[in-house]
Protein backbone atom coordinates (compact mmCIF):
# COMPACT_ATOMS: atom_id res chain seq x y z
CA UNK A 1 0.00 0.00 0.00
CA UNK A 2 1.35 3.59 -0.83
CA UNK A 3 -1.19 5.16 2.19
CA UNK A 4 -1.49 4.63 5.60
CA UNK A 5 -3.87 2.24 6.45
CA UNK A 6 -6.33 4.00 8.90
CA UNK A 7 -7.88 2.17 11.81
CA UNK A 8 -10.90 2.99 13.84
CA UNK A 9 -10.23 1.26 17.37
CA UNK A 10 -13.37 1.26 19.59
CA UNK A 11 -12.81 0.87 23.41
CA UNK A 12 -9.65 1.77 24.72
CA UNK A 13 -9.51 -0.73 27.47
CA UNK A 14 -6.56 -3.66 27.58
CA UNK A 15 -7.32 -5.40 24.29
CA UNK A 16 -8.42 -2.33 22.17
CA UNK A 17 -5.27 -0.10 23.42
CA UNK A 18 -2.85 -2.66 23.65
CA UNK A 19 -4.04 -3.70 19.69
CA UNK A 20 -3.72 0.08 19.16
CA UNK A 21 -0.30 0.06 20.36
CA UNK A 22 1.29 -2.72 18.78
CA UNK A 23 -0.30 -1.16 15.30
CA UNK A 24 1.77 2.28 16.23
CA UNK A 25 4.74 0.55 16.52
CA UNK A 26 4.27 -2.23 13.95
CA UNK A 27 4.73 0.80 11.71
CA UNK A 28 2.23 2.38 8.80
CA UNK A 29 -0.78 2.47 10.42
CA UNK A 30 -2.89 5.79 11.51
CA UNK A 31 -4.87 4.91 14.46
CA UNK A 32 -8.11 6.50 15.95
CA UNK A 33 -9.65 5.58 19.54
CA UNK A 34 -13.06 6.21 20.72
CA UNK A 35 -14.31 5.39 24.26
CA UNK A 36 -17.19 5.01 25.91
CA UNK A 37 -15.18 7.04 28.74
CA UNK A 38 -14.74 10.21 26.72
CA UNK A 39 -11.45 10.76 29.69
CA UNK A 40 -10.05 7.71 27.86
CA UNK A 41 -9.01 8.61 24.25
CA UNK A 42 -7.45 11.87 25.34
CA UNK A 43 -5.14 9.45 27.69
CA UNK A 44 -4.79 6.83 25.02
CA UNK A 45 -3.00 9.93 22.59
CA UNK A 46 -1.33 11.03 25.68
CA UNK A 47 0.77 7.75 26.01
CA UNK A 48 1.08 8.20 21.82
CA UNK A 49 -1.02 4.47 21.75
CA UNK A 50 -3.72 6.54 19.06
CA UNK A 51 -3.12 9.39 16.35
CA UNK A 52 -6.08 11.36 16.52
CA UNK A 53 -8.97 10.84 19.88
CA UNK A 54 -12.50 10.62 18.53
CA UNK A 55 -15.62 11.48 20.29
CA UNK A 56 -18.34 12.19 17.86
CA UNK A 57 -19.24 9.93 14.94
CA UNK A 58 -19.21 12.95 12.94
CA UNK A 59 -15.58 13.59 13.72
CA UNK A 60 -15.01 10.25 12.05
CA UNK A 61 -13.38 10.57 8.24
CA UNK A 62 -12.81 7.31 6.11
CA UNK A 63 -11.15 4.57 7.77
CA UNK A 64 -9.95 1.64 6.12
CA UNK A 65 -10.95 -0.73 9.02
CA UNK A 66 -13.41 -0.58 12.16
CA UNK A 67 -12.15 -2.93 15.26
CA UNK A 68 -14.58 -2.97 18.25
CA UNK A 69 -13.21 -3.67 20.81
CA UNK A 70 -15.93 -3.28 23.29
CA UNK A 71 -18.13 -5.94 25.72
CA UNK A 72 -19.83 -8.20 23.53
CA UNK A 73 -23.16 -6.75 25.02
CA UNK A 74 -22.00 -3.28 23.48
CA UNK A 75 -21.88 -4.95 20.12
CA UNK A 76 -25.30 -4.05 19.22
CA UNK A 77 -25.94 -0.63 20.36
CA UNK A 78 -22.48 0.69 19.52
CA UNK A 79 -22.21 -1.04 15.75
CA UNK A 80 -25.61 0.44 15.08
CA UNK A 81 -24.33 3.84 16.20
CA UNK A 82 -21.49 3.75 13.84
CA UNK A 83 -23.14 1.74 11.36
CA UNK A 84 -22.34 4.80 8.53
CA UNK A 85 -18.47 4.17 9.37
CA UNK A 86 -18.59 0.86 9.44
CA UNK A 87 -20.54 0.02 6.25
CA UNK A 88 -18.07 2.10 4.14
CA UNK A 89 -14.60 0.43 5.64
CA UNK A 90 -12.88 -2.30 3.65
CA UNK A 91 -13.16 -4.19 6.82
CA UNK A 92 -15.01 -4.12 10.24
CA UNK A 93 -13.53 -6.70 12.85
CA UNK A 94 -14.28 -7.51 16.77
CA UNK A 95 -12.77 -9.38 19.57
CA UNK A 96 -15.40 -10.83 21.38
CA UNK A 97 -14.79 -13.34 23.14
CA UNK A 98 -18.56 -15.59 21.80
CA UNK A 99 -18.48 -15.49 18.00
CA UNK A 100 -21.86 -16.55 17.63
CA UNK A 101 -23.43 -13.76 19.99
CA UNK A 102 -21.42 -11.07 18.28
CA UNK A 103 -22.30 -12.14 14.67
CA UNK A 104 -26.16 -12.38 15.78
CA UNK A 105 -25.93 -8.67 17.50
CA UNK A 106 -24.06 -7.23 14.09
CA UNK A 107 -26.99 -8.66 11.86
CA UNK A 108 -30.23 -7.14 14.61
CA UNK A 109 -28.03 -3.66 14.20
CA UNK A 110 -27.41 -3.50 10.69
CA UNK A 111 -30.20 -5.67 9.44
CA UNK A 112 -27.59 -7.94 6.97
CA UNK A 113 -24.30 -9.29 7.41
CA UNK A 114 -21.88 -6.93 5.97
CA UNK A 115 -18.96 -8.25 3.33
CA UNK A 116 -16.17 -7.26 5.02
CA UNK A 117 -17.12 -8.15 8.54
CA UNK A 118 -14.58 -10.45 9.61
CA UNK A 119 -15.24 -11.54 13.60
CA UNK A 120 -12.25 -11.90 15.49
CA UNK A 121 -10.65 -13.60 19.07
CA UNK A 122 -7.63 -12.98 20.30
CA UNK A 123 -6.53 -15.53 22.86
CA UNK A 124 -4.72 -13.36 24.94
CA UNK A 125 -4.98 -11.29 28.31
CA UNK A 126 -3.79 -10.10 31.18
CA UNK A 127 -4.57 -9.84 35.04
CA UNK A 128 -4.15 -5.71 34.71
CA UNK A 129 -6.93 -4.12 32.65
CA UNK A 130 -7.72 -0.57 31.48
CA UNK A 131 -5.88 2.20 28.82
CA UNK A 132 -2.82 2.28 30.86
CA UNK A 133 -2.45 -1.55 30.98
CA UNK A 134 -1.58 -1.22 27.35
CA UNK A 135 0.99 -3.43 26.12
CA UNK A 136 2.32 -3.38 22.39
CA UNK A 137 3.70 -7.41 22.77
CA UNK A 138 0.38 -8.80 24.22
CA UNK A 139 -0.67 -10.39 20.95
CA UNK A 140 3.05 -11.71 20.38
CA UNK A 141 3.11 -15.79 19.99
CA UNK A 142 -0.66 -16.08 21.22
CA UNK A 143 -3.38 -17.43 18.92
CA UNK A 144 -5.54 -14.66 17.04
CA UNK A 145 -8.93 -16.45 16.01
CA UNK A 146 -11.24 -15.06 12.80
CA UNK A 147 -14.32 -16.65 11.73
CA UNK A 148 -15.15 -15.24 8.56
CA UNK A 149 -18.87 -15.99 7.46
CA UNK A 150 -19.58 -17.14 4.11
CA UNK A 151 -20.51 -13.61 3.70
CA UNK A 152 -16.92 -12.00 4.09
CA UNK A 153 -14.54 -10.89 1.36
CA UNK A 154 -11.21 -12.09 0.59
CA UNK A 155 -10.30 -8.74 1.08
CA UNK A 156 -11.60 -8.05 4.05
CA UNK A 157 -9.89 -11.14 5.54
CA UNK A 158 -6.58 -10.72 4.27
CA UNK A 159 -6.74 -7.02 5.83
CA UNK A 160 -7.73 -8.06 9.05
CA UNK A 161 -5.40 -10.81 9.02
CA UNK A 162 -2.49 -8.82 8.21
CA UNK A 163 -3.30 -5.88 10.85
CA UNK A 164 -2.96 -9.21 14.06
CA UNK A 165 -0.07 -10.68 12.02
CA UNK A 166 1.89 -7.42 12.34
CA UNK A 167 0.96 -7.60 15.99
CA UNK A 168 2.49 -10.72 16.15
CA UNK A 169 -0.14 -13.20 16.59
CA UNK A 170 -0.43 -16.60 15.27
CA UNK A 171 -3.49 -15.52 12.68
CA UNK A 172 -5.87 -18.99 12.31
CA UNK A 173 -9.35 -19.11 10.88
CA UNK A 174 -12.26 -21.51 11.94
CA UNK A 175 -16.11 -21.76 11.99
CA UNK A 176 -17.94 -19.64 14.37
CA UNK A 177 -19.52 -22.69 16.00
CA UNK A 178 -15.69 -24.13 15.76
CA UNK A 179 -14.64 -21.13 17.93
CA UNK A 180 -17.57 -21.06 20.72
CA UNK A 181 -16.86 -24.92 20.92
CA UNK A 182 -13.26 -24.38 21.67
CA UNK A 183 -13.37 -21.76 24.16
CA UNK A 184 -16.42 -23.37 25.84
CA UNK A 185 -13.84 -26.23 26.57
CA UNK A 186 -10.95 -24.32 26.72
CA UNK A 187 -12.02 -21.55 28.63
CA UNK A 188 -15.63 -20.96 30.26
CA UNK A 189 -15.86 -24.28 31.72
CA UNK A 190 -12.55 -24.24 33.75
CA UNK A 191 -13.54 -20.78 34.82
CA UNK A 192 -17.23 -22.68 35.79
CA UNK A 193 -15.44 -25.15 37.15
CA UNK A 194 -13.01 -22.74 39.30
CA UNK A 195 -15.70 -20.60 40.12
CA UNK A 196 -17.72 -23.71 41.33
CA UNK A 197 -15.14 -25.26 43.59
CA UNK A 198 -14.18 -21.79 45.37
CA UNK A 199 -17.69 -21.31 46.08
CA UNK A 200 -18.24 -25.20 47.07
CA UNK A 201 -15.62 -24.86 49.61
CA UNK A 202 -16.05 -21.00 50.88
CA UNK A 203 -19.66 -22.21 51.85
CA UNK A 204 -18.17 -25.70 53.28
CA UNK A 205 -16.60 -23.88 56.59
CA UNK A 206 -17.69 -21.66 58.72
CA UNK A 207 -14.79 -18.55 58.33
CA UNK A 208 -13.13 -19.80 55.19
CA UNK A 209 -10.51 -21.00 57.50
CA UNK A 210 -10.13 -23.97 54.96
CA UNK A 211 -7.85 -21.53 52.77
CA UNK A 212 -5.40 -20.95 55.08
CA UNK A 213 -4.48 -24.82 54.97
CA UNK A 214 -4.44 -25.10 50.71
CA UNK A 215 -0.96 -25.26 48.76
CA UNK A 216 0.38 -24.10 45.25
CA UNK A 217 -1.89 -26.23 43.64
CA UNK A 218 -5.10 -24.72 44.75
CA UNK A 219 -3.64 -21.57 44.30
CA UNK A 220 -2.81 -22.16 40.60
CA UNK A 221 -6.02 -24.03 40.15
CA UNK A 222 -8.64 -21.44 41.42
CA UNK A 223 -6.80 -18.23 40.27
CA UNK A 224 -9.45 -17.97 37.37
CA UNK A 225 -12.10 -17.40 39.81
CA UNK A 226 -10.97 -14.41 40.48
CA UNK A 227 -12.29 -13.13 37.65
CA UNK A 228 -14.63 -10.65 36.78
CA UNK A 229 -18.14 -12.02 37.71
CA UNK A 230 -20.39 -9.98 35.39
CA UNK A 231 -18.08 -10.46 32.25
CA UNK A 232 -18.25 -14.36 33.02
CA UNK A 233 -22.03 -14.20 33.92
CA UNK A 234 -22.33 -12.52 30.65
CA UNK A 235 -20.43 -15.17 28.76
CA UNK A 236 -22.25 -18.29 29.96
CA UNK A 237 -25.11 -16.66 28.93
CA UNK A 238 -24.03 -15.78 25.69
CA UNK A 239 -22.27 -19.31 25.14
CA UNK A 240 -25.12 -21.41 26.82
CA UNK A 241 -25.22 -24.04 24.48
CA UNK A 242 -21.58 -25.02 23.46
CA UNK A 243 -21.02 -24.22 27.44
CA UNK A 244 -23.51 -26.76 28.48
CA UNK A 245 -22.45 -29.47 26.07
CA UNK A 246 -18.79 -29.97 26.89
CA UNK A 247 -20.08 -29.21 30.61
CA UNK A 248 -22.51 -32.49 30.73
CA UNK A 249 -19.47 -34.56 28.79
CA UNK A 250 -17.35 -33.42 31.78
CA UNK A 251 -20.06 -34.00 34.16
CA UNK A 252 -20.42 -37.72 32.75
CA UNK A 253 -16.67 -38.41 32.58
CA UNK A 254 -16.06 -36.94 36.50
CA UNK A 255 -19.17 -39.82 37.63
CA UNK A 256 -17.16 -42.93 36.38
CA UNK A 257 -14.05 -41.21 38.14
CA UNK A 258 -16.57 -40.75 41.30
CA UNK A 259 -17.47 -44.40 41.21
CA UNK A 260 -14.20 -45.91 40.48
CA UNK A 261 -13.09 -43.91 43.91
CA UNK A 262 -16.31 -45.66 45.53
CA UNK A 263 -15.71 -49.09 44.43
CA UNK A 264 -11.80 -48.82 44.58
CA UNK A 265 -11.50 -49.22 41.20
CA UNK A 266 -7.67 -48.64 40.67
CA UNK A 267 -7.34 -48.97 37.64
CA UNK A 268 -9.36 -46.80 35.93
CA UNK A 269 -8.11 -44.07 38.17
CA UNK A 270 -4.73 -45.16 37.01
CA UNK A 271 -5.61 -45.16 33.35
CA UNK A 272 -7.30 -41.50 33.44
CA UNK A 273 -4.72 -39.89 35.16
CA UNK A 274 -2.02 -40.98 33.12
CA UNK A 275 -3.95 -40.41 29.81
CA UNK A 276 -4.13 -36.63 31.62
CA UNK A 277 -0.67 -36.34 32.47
CA UNK A 278 0.35 -37.50 29.11
CA UNK A 279 -2.14 -34.65 27.50
CA UNK A 280 -1.18 -32.15 30.35
CA UNK A 281 2.57 -32.75 29.71
CA UNK A 282 1.69 -32.12 25.42
CA UNK A 283 0.30 -28.64 26.36
CA UNK A 284 3.22 -27.77 28.45
CA UNK A 285 5.47 -28.50 25.20
CA UNK A 286 3.33 -26.14 22.91
CA UNK A 287 3.80 -23.74 25.86
CA UNK A 288 7.66 -23.67 25.28
CA UNK A 289 7.31 -24.33 21.90
CA UNK A 290 5.45 -20.54 21.34
CA UNK A 291 7.66 -18.85 24.37
CA UNK A 292 10.68 -19.84 22.07
CA UNK A 293 9.58 -18.53 19.20
CA UNK B 1 18.47 -29.55 75.76
CA UNK B 2 22.35 -30.09 76.61
CA UNK B 3 23.15 -32.69 73.57
CA UNK B 4 22.25 -32.28 70.20
CA UNK B 5 18.44 -33.89 69.26
CA UNK B 6 19.31 -37.36 66.76
CA UNK B 7 17.12 -37.30 64.53
CA UNK B 8 16.24 -40.69 61.89
CA UNK B 9 14.98 -39.60 58.34
CA UNK B 10 13.78 -42.52 56.66
CA UNK B 11 12.96 -41.55 53.03
CA UNK B 12 15.28 -39.07 51.26
CA UNK B 13 13.33 -37.61 48.50
CA UNK B 14 12.07 -34.02 48.45
CA UNK B 15 10.24 -33.68 51.27
CA UNK B 16 12.68 -36.01 53.51
CA UNK B 17 16.05 -34.19 52.47
CA UNK B 18 14.50 -30.79 52.56
CA UNK B 19 13.61 -31.53 56.42
CA UNK B 20 16.95 -33.01 56.86
CA UNK B 21 18.82 -29.66 55.29
CA UNK B 22 16.54 -27.50 57.09
CA UNK B 23 17.11 -28.99 60.37
CA UNK B 24 21.14 -29.30 60.26
CA UNK B 25 20.94 -25.27 58.85
CA UNK B 26 18.85 -24.64 61.83
CA UNK B 27 21.42 -25.62 64.48
CA UNK B 28 21.85 -28.74 67.44
CA UNK B 29 20.59 -31.82 65.25
CA UNK B 30 22.31 -35.00 64.23
CA UNK B 31 20.81 -36.35 61.32
CA UNK B 32 21.10 -39.78 59.84
CA UNK B 33 19.22 -40.35 56.98
CA UNK B 34 18.57 -44.06 55.14
CA UNK B 35 16.00 -44.30 51.55
CA UNK B 36 15.01 -47.57 49.83
CA UNK B 37 17.54 -46.83 47.13
CA UNK B 38 20.95 -47.34 48.10
CA UNK B 39 22.87 -44.55 46.71
CA UNK B 40 20.81 -41.98 47.88
CA UNK B 41 22.19 -41.93 51.31
CA UNK B 42 25.72 -41.29 50.53
CA UNK B 43 24.47 -38.80 48.22
CA UNK B 44 22.91 -36.92 50.84
CA UNK B 45 25.72 -37.28 52.46
CA UNK B 46 27.92 -35.54 50.21
CA UNK B 47 25.33 -32.40 49.55
CA UNK B 48 25.90 -31.86 53.20
CA UNK B 49 21.99 -32.56 54.33
CA UNK B 50 22.62 -35.33 56.81
CA UNK B 51 25.29 -36.46 58.95
CA UNK B 52 25.09 -40.20 58.91
CA UNK B 53 24.23 -42.56 55.93
CA UNK B 54 22.28 -45.22 57.36
CA UNK B 55 21.89 -48.91 55.16
CA UNK B 56 20.80 -51.42 57.91
CA UNK B 57 18.44 -50.94 61.18
CA UNK B 58 21.66 -52.65 63.31
CA UNK B 59 23.34 -49.26 62.55
CA UNK B 60 21.38 -47.38 64.16
CA UNK B 61 21.78 -46.23 67.81
CA UNK B 62 19.45 -44.36 70.19
CA UNK B 63 17.78 -41.58 68.35
CA UNK B 64 15.15 -39.53 69.90
CA UNK B 65 12.80 -38.95 66.75
CA UNK B 66 12.10 -41.31 63.74
CA UNK B 67 10.63 -39.25 60.53
CA UNK B 68 9.37 -41.50 57.69
CA UNK B 69 9.24 -39.76 54.66
CA UNK B 70 8.11 -42.70 51.98
CA UNK B 71 4.71 -43.01 50.34
CA UNK B 72 1.78 -43.61 52.44
CA UNK B 73 1.58 -46.93 50.69
CA UNK B 74 5.25 -47.95 52.45
CA UNK B 75 4.77 -47.01 55.74
CA UNK B 76 3.41 -50.11 57.15
CA UNK B 77 6.41 -52.28 55.87
CA UNK B 78 8.74 -49.74 56.94
CA UNK B 79 7.26 -48.96 60.34
CA UNK B 80 7.37 -52.66 61.10
CA UNK B 81 10.91 -53.04 60.01
CA UNK B 82 11.89 -50.02 62.37
CA UNK B 83 9.88 -51.41 65.23
CA UNK B 84 12.69 -51.55 67.71
CA UNK B 85 14.33 -47.74 66.62
CA UNK B 86 10.72 -46.18 66.63
CA UNK B 87 9.40 -47.71 69.71
CA UNK B 88 12.65 -46.63 72.05
CA UNK B 89 12.59 -42.87 70.07
CA UNK B 90 10.77 -40.16 72.02
CA UNK B 91 8.94 -39.07 69.44
CA UNK B 92 8.12 -40.47 65.96
CA UNK B 93 6.15 -39.17 63.33
CA UNK B 94 5.44 -39.35 59.36
CA UNK B 95 4.78 -36.95 56.95
CA UNK B 96 1.58 -38.49 54.98
CA UNK B 97 -0.87 -36.88 53.23
CA UNK B 98 -3.59 -39.28 54.49
CA UNK B 99 -3.67 -39.32 58.12
CA UNK B 100 -6.44 -42.05 58.70
CA UNK B 101 -4.48 -44.33 56.57
CA UNK B 102 -1.04 -43.83 58.10
CA UNK B 103 -2.40 -44.04 61.27
CA UNK B 104 -4.41 -47.66 60.49
CA UNK B 105 -0.49 -48.11 58.77
CA UNK B 106 1.19 -47.79 61.74
CA UNK B 107 -1.22 -49.40 63.85
CA UNK B 108 -1.14 -52.80 61.88
CA UNK B 109 2.98 -52.46 61.99
CA UNK B 110 2.79 -52.32 65.90
CA UNK B 111 0.18 -53.82 66.72
CA UNK B 112 -0.94 -50.58 69.16
CA UNK B 113 -0.81 -46.89 68.96
CA UNK B 114 2.49 -45.86 70.74
CA UNK B 115 2.67 -42.91 72.72
CA UNK B 116 5.45 -41.11 71.02
CA UNK B 117 3.45 -40.90 67.28
CA UNK B 118 2.82 -37.72 65.93
CA UNK B 119 0.95 -38.37 62.76
CA UNK B 120 2.10 -34.98 60.67
CA UNK B 121 1.80 -33.85 56.82
CA UNK B 122 3.60 -30.08 55.98
CA UNK B 123 1.70 -28.51 53.19
CA UNK B 124 4.29 -27.79 50.74
CA UNK B 125 6.24 -29.18 47.48
CA UNK B 126 7.81 -28.21 44.10
CA UNK B 127 7.81 -29.36 40.94
CA UNK B 128 11.31 -31.15 40.79
CA UNK B 129 11.45 -33.86 43.24
CA UNK B 130 14.53 -36.43 44.88
CA UNK B 131 17.39 -35.79 46.94
CA UNK B 132 19.06 -33.47 44.88
CA UNK B 133 15.97 -30.94 44.59
CA UNK B 134 16.09 -30.13 48.12
CA UNK B 135 15.23 -27.10 49.43
CA UNK B 136 15.91 -26.12 53.09
CA UNK B 137 13.55 -23.03 52.70
CA UNK B 138 11.34 -25.24 51.25
CA UNK B 139 8.70 -25.85 54.81
CA UNK B 140 9.24 -21.73 55.53
CA UNK B 141 5.87 -19.63 56.37
CA UNK B 142 3.91 -23.09 54.67
CA UNK B 143 1.63 -24.86 57.27
CA UNK B 144 2.22 -28.45 58.87
CA UNK B 145 -0.33 -30.51 60.45
CA UNK B 146 0.39 -32.35 62.72
CA UNK B 147 -2.80 -34.42 64.00
CA UNK B 148 -2.31 -35.73 67.71
CA UNK B 149 -4.19 -38.53 68.41
CA UNK B 150 -5.68 -39.94 71.90
CA UNK B 151 -2.69 -41.74 72.70
CA UNK B 152 0.04 -39.50 71.83
CA UNK B 153 2.23 -38.15 74.83
CA UNK B 154 2.72 -34.37 75.49
CA UNK B 155 6.48 -34.63 75.43
CA UNK B 156 6.48 -36.28 71.93
CA UNK B 157 4.00 -33.67 70.52
CA UNK B 158 6.06 -30.65 71.61
CA UNK B 159 9.53 -32.19 70.21
CA UNK B 160 8.02 -32.51 66.84
CA UNK B 161 6.03 -29.25 66.89
CA UNK B 162 9.65 -27.28 67.78
CA UNK B 163 11.73 -29.48 64.98
CA UNK B 164 9.00 -28.25 62.03
CA UNK B 165 9.01 -24.91 63.84
CA UNK B 166 12.77 -24.65 63.60
CA UNK B 167 12.51 -25.24 59.91
CA UNK B 168 10.73 -22.01 59.57
CA UNK B 169 6.75 -23.74 59.16
CA UNK B 170 3.79 -22.37 60.86
CA UNK B 171 2.89 -25.60 63.06
CA UNK B 172 -0.91 -26.40 63.98
CA UNK B 173 -3.15 -29.66 64.93
CA UNK B 174 -6.07 -30.35 64.01
CA UNK B 175 -7.77 -34.20 64.94
CA UNK B 176 -6.92 -37.00 61.82
CA UNK B 177 -10.28 -36.86 59.99
CA UNK B 178 -10.40 -32.99 59.66
CA UNK B 179 -7.11 -33.39 58.24
CA UNK B 180 -8.33 -35.65 55.54
CA UNK B 181 -11.45 -33.48 54.56
CA UNK B 182 -9.05 -30.11 54.67
CA UNK B 183 -6.80 -31.94 52.12
CA UNK B 184 -9.71 -33.37 50.27
CA UNK B 185 -11.16 -29.98 49.56
CA UNK B 186 -7.89 -28.02 48.86
CA UNK B 187 -5.71 -30.77 47.21
CA UNK B 188 -7.97 -33.90 46.59
CA UNK B 189 -10.40 -32.69 44.60
CA UNK B 190 -8.65 -29.86 42.76
CA UNK B 191 -6.33 -32.67 41.34
CA UNK B 192 -9.31 -35.21 40.59
CA UNK B 193 -10.99 -31.68 38.52
CA UNK B 194 -7.56 -30.58 36.70
CA UNK B 195 -7.03 -34.50 35.85
CA UNK B 196 -10.77 -35.58 34.79
CA UNK B 197 -11.03 -32.03 32.51
CA UNK B 198 -8.16 -32.36 30.66
CA UNK B 199 -9.12 -36.23 30.47
CA UNK B 200 -11.99 -34.73 28.97
CA UNK B 201 -10.96 -32.11 26.45
CA UNK B 202 -7.99 -34.38 24.91
CA UNK B 203 -10.90 -36.69 24.09
CA UNK B 204 -12.67 -34.38 22.72
CA UNK B 205 -10.21 -33.64 20.05
CA UNK B 206 -9.21 -36.37 17.77
CA UNK B 207 -5.34 -34.88 17.74
CA UNK B 208 -5.58 -32.82 21.01
CA UNK B 209 -5.30 -29.71 18.48
CA UNK B 210 -7.96 -28.27 21.03
CA UNK B 211 -4.75 -27.44 23.56
CA UNK B 212 -3.28 -24.97 20.80
CA UNK B 213 -6.37 -22.49 21.32
CA UNK B 214 -5.89 -22.85 25.26
CA UNK B 215 -4.78 -19.25 26.95
CA UNK B 216 -2.74 -18.60 30.53
CA UNK B 217 -6.39 -19.27 32.45
CA UNK B 218 -6.55 -22.88 31.37
CA UNK B 219 -2.54 -23.15 31.54
CA UNK B 220 -2.72 -22.61 35.69
CA UNK B 221 -5.66 -24.22 35.82
CA UNK B 222 -4.76 -27.53 34.27
CA UNK B 223 -0.75 -27.45 35.55
CA UNK B 224 -1.75 -30.34 38.46
CA UNK B 225 -2.70 -32.44 36.05
CA UNK B 226 0.60 -33.18 35.29
CA UNK B 227 1.08 -34.77 39.06
CA UNK B 228 2.47 -38.31 39.14
CA UNK B 229 -0.58 -40.73 38.54
CA UNK B 230 0.37 -43.59 40.77
CA UNK B 231 0.44 -41.01 43.41
CA UNK B 232 -2.69 -39.49 43.21
CA UNK B 233 -4.29 -43.12 42.32
CA UNK B 234 -3.31 -43.92 46.34
CA UNK B 235 -4.53 -40.77 47.63
CA UNK B 236 -8.01 -41.22 46.27
CA UNK B 237 -7.99 -45.08 47.14
CA UNK B 238 -6.83 -43.90 50.71
CA UNK B 239 -8.79 -40.67 50.99
CA UNK B 240 -12.06 -42.27 49.72
CA UNK B 241 -14.79 -41.20 52.17
CA UNK B 242 -13.97 -37.45 52.53
CA UNK B 243 -12.92 -36.91 48.95
CA UNK B 244 -16.46 -38.81 47.84
CA UNK B 245 -18.00 -36.49 50.35
CA UNK B 246 -16.60 -33.28 49.16
CA UNK B 247 -16.99 -34.22 45.21
CA UNK B 248 -20.50 -35.29 45.97
CA UNK B 249 -20.83 -31.41 47.51
CA UNK B 250 -19.43 -30.10 44.56
CA UNK B 251 -21.11 -32.03 41.86
CA UNK B 252 -24.69 -30.85 43.61
CA UNK B 253 -23.36 -27.36 43.59
CA UNK B 254 -22.03 -27.71 39.94
CA UNK B 255 -25.22 -29.28 38.82
CA UNK B 256 -27.35 -26.04 40.10
CA UNK B 257 -24.91 -23.98 37.80
CA UNK B 258 -25.79 -26.16 34.77
CA UNK B 259 -29.51 -25.47 35.51
CA UNK B 260 -28.58 -21.64 36.10
CA UNK B 261 -26.80 -21.83 32.44
CA UNK B 262 -29.86 -24.17 31.24
CA UNK B 263 -32.68 -21.65 31.92
CA UNK B 264 -30.74 -18.07 31.81
CA UNK B 265 -30.86 -17.49 35.30
CA UNK B 266 -28.63 -14.88 35.43
CA UNK B 267 -28.74 -13.56 38.93
CA UNK B 268 -27.70 -17.23 40.48
CA UNK B 269 -24.43 -17.31 38.26
CA UNK B 270 -23.51 -13.53 38.73
CA UNK B 271 -24.39 -14.47 42.99
CA UNK B 272 -22.10 -17.46 42.88
CA UNK B 273 -19.29 -15.96 40.64
CA UNK B 274 -18.99 -12.97 42.99
CA UNK B 275 -19.00 -15.01 46.38
CA UNK B 276 -16.55 -17.25 44.55
CA UNK B 277 -14.41 -14.21 43.36
CA UNK B 278 -14.42 -12.55 47.40
CA UNK B 279 -13.55 -15.97 48.62
CA UNK B 280 -10.63 -16.45 45.96
CA UNK B 281 -9.38 -12.57 46.59
CA UNK B 282 -9.30 -13.57 50.63
CA UNK B 283 -7.05 -16.59 49.55
CA UNK B 284 -4.67 -14.23 47.65
CA UNK B 285 -4.32 -11.39 50.50
CA UNK B 286 -3.78 -14.89 53.03
CA UNK B 287 -1.10 -15.80 50.45
CA UNK B 288 0.21 -12.27 49.82
CA UNK B 289 0.45 -12.27 53.76
CA UNK B 290 2.74 -15.06 53.80
CA UNK B 291 5.21 -14.22 51.68
CA UNK B 292 5.62 -10.75 53.73
CA UNK B 293 6.18 -12.88 57.07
Amino acid sequence: MTEATTVLVVGLGLIGASFAKALKLAGETRVLGMDADSDVPAKACELGLIDQAIYDVSEIGPVDVVVLAVPVMAIETVTRSLSSVIEQATAFTDVGSVKGEVVASVERALGHLPRNFVPGHPIAGAERSGVEAAKSDLFKNHMHILTPLAETSDDALSLVSRLWSDCGADVVTMSVERHDEVLAATSHLPHLLAFSLVDTLARESDNREIFKYAAGGFRDFSRIAASDPTMWHDIFLMNRDATLSILRRFQSDLHQLESAIEHSDGDLLRTVFTRAKSARDYFTEILEQRQKQ
